[in-house]
């Protein structure tokens, strides 16, 4: 299983992804699901993966492929909406070449995809597996994919498109943490990437590794909070 | 949609169902999910009903129609395990009996089902479609069925055997309030019964209907109250 998350604020964007992979329950490993391709100055563009990791490895592979080509890729695309639509060629492409071979596990990788082109507006989608996609807007600035109602009541609550960045990233972390305590196929370390806008460059990146004291930090704080919160509740008087 | 959910304390069992069925998101309708099958003084047993509502309307009536004629039922049975055998013995008369006719949408009722008999235990079971079932223990001392997850995190945080029936309820329905912010295919009403151990009655019940002040009262103290411990939470510090 997998849990990715990111959001898209008046500030800028962030997004986490867990980084556990298996193939069944008796082969874990640990893959980081968040690429970036990042030209300073001119573009920054974060995908998070999810689903099958060699049909998510091949398409990043292509990506790049078709950027040291030379070719139409991530790095000439006049938009994000141009970048979202040649990710969806590069999994189309994986799907035509893979699927056939694969049984009754076809192709499955499907990927949040945000950044900000120099001169345009940050953009986030969401890509399915059959390459069509779905943009963030002002009345959901949030995506997810996989293991993503556990975490999502958090995220419901407190994010807005005005919710400063750092509140942000306390919001995404304590959704992974609610995730972390229930689905246990959800695993650390978990990375994090903090774009603010307009600055074009990916350099707030944090991985956090199990055991991480800010993460420890930040998960105690809201248990014991939420307790008092709790405790705090007025209970419920039975009529006669 | 439905979000049924029980807990068994050390001091009782608590249980809260919500009431909205739909067929198609333009057929809605409200039904009690919650049966209770009462004599006063010697057991008390409660179900609540997941899936398909011709399905599991068809097993109560079955279940009564055996108290009515006198045979094996609910009322005579020896011990909570056997209440739950009974049960399912009607949900697979059911399924035998309709499930020829119901082309690819089968008989998928599913019970919450605990209570107690005299001189016995208090148990709580979950019983799949298929009439199987298992039973919550100390570690997990809670069930669901329906829409779970997004009202998993805080039963998971606060929920322990040792819990008091007034902090149980007051979790159950901050449950229910994650779980109608983020699905609104589950719907209020929400009826709630609290079951004192060895008390052999069902007295303690509530519904909430919308608007319901006490519900209000928890759901905005709980919001405001979680939104304190947030901001109160450490901001990341990047290293350079």
């Amino acid at each position: 299983m997998t849990y990715c998350v990111a959001v898209k604020l008046e500030q800028g964007l962030i997004f986490a992804s867990d980084s556990r992979t298996h193939a069944g329950v008796d082969n874990y490993a640990t893959f980081c699901k968040m690429t970036v391709f990042e030209r300073v100055g001119d573009r920054v563009i974060v995908m998070l993966s999810s689903g099958g990791l060699a049909g998510t490895q091949a398409v990043i592979s292509v990506l790049r492929q078709r950027i040291d080509a030379g070719v139409e890729n991530l790095f000439n695309a006049p938009s994000m909406f141009e970048v979202a639509n040649r990710v969806a060629d590069a999994m189309r492409h994986i799907d035509r070449r893979d699927t056939p071979h694969m049984g009754d596990r076809p192709f499955n990788a499907s990927f949040i995809l945000g950044g900000q082109i120099k001169g345009r507006p940050m953009q986030l989608f969401r890509i399915y597996a059959e390459g069509n996609f779905i943009e963030a807007g002002t009345e959901t600035p949030f995506l997810q994919t996989g293991e993503a109602k556990y975490g999502k009541p958090i995220i419901d609550r407190v994010i807005t498109p005005s919710t400063s960045l750092a509140d942000g990233i306390k919001c995404l972390l304590i959704s992974f943490d609610s995730t972390l305590r229930s689905n246990l196929s959800v695993g650390m370390p978990i990375d994090l990437l903090c774009y603010e806008r307009d600055s074009l460059r990916a350099n707030l990146r944090h991985r956090f590794e199990a055991g991480d004291a800010h993460f420890n930090a930040i998960r105690e704080q809201w248990n014991a909070g939420t307790r008092r919160v709790f405790k705090e509740l007025p209970e419920l008087r039975w009529s006669a």
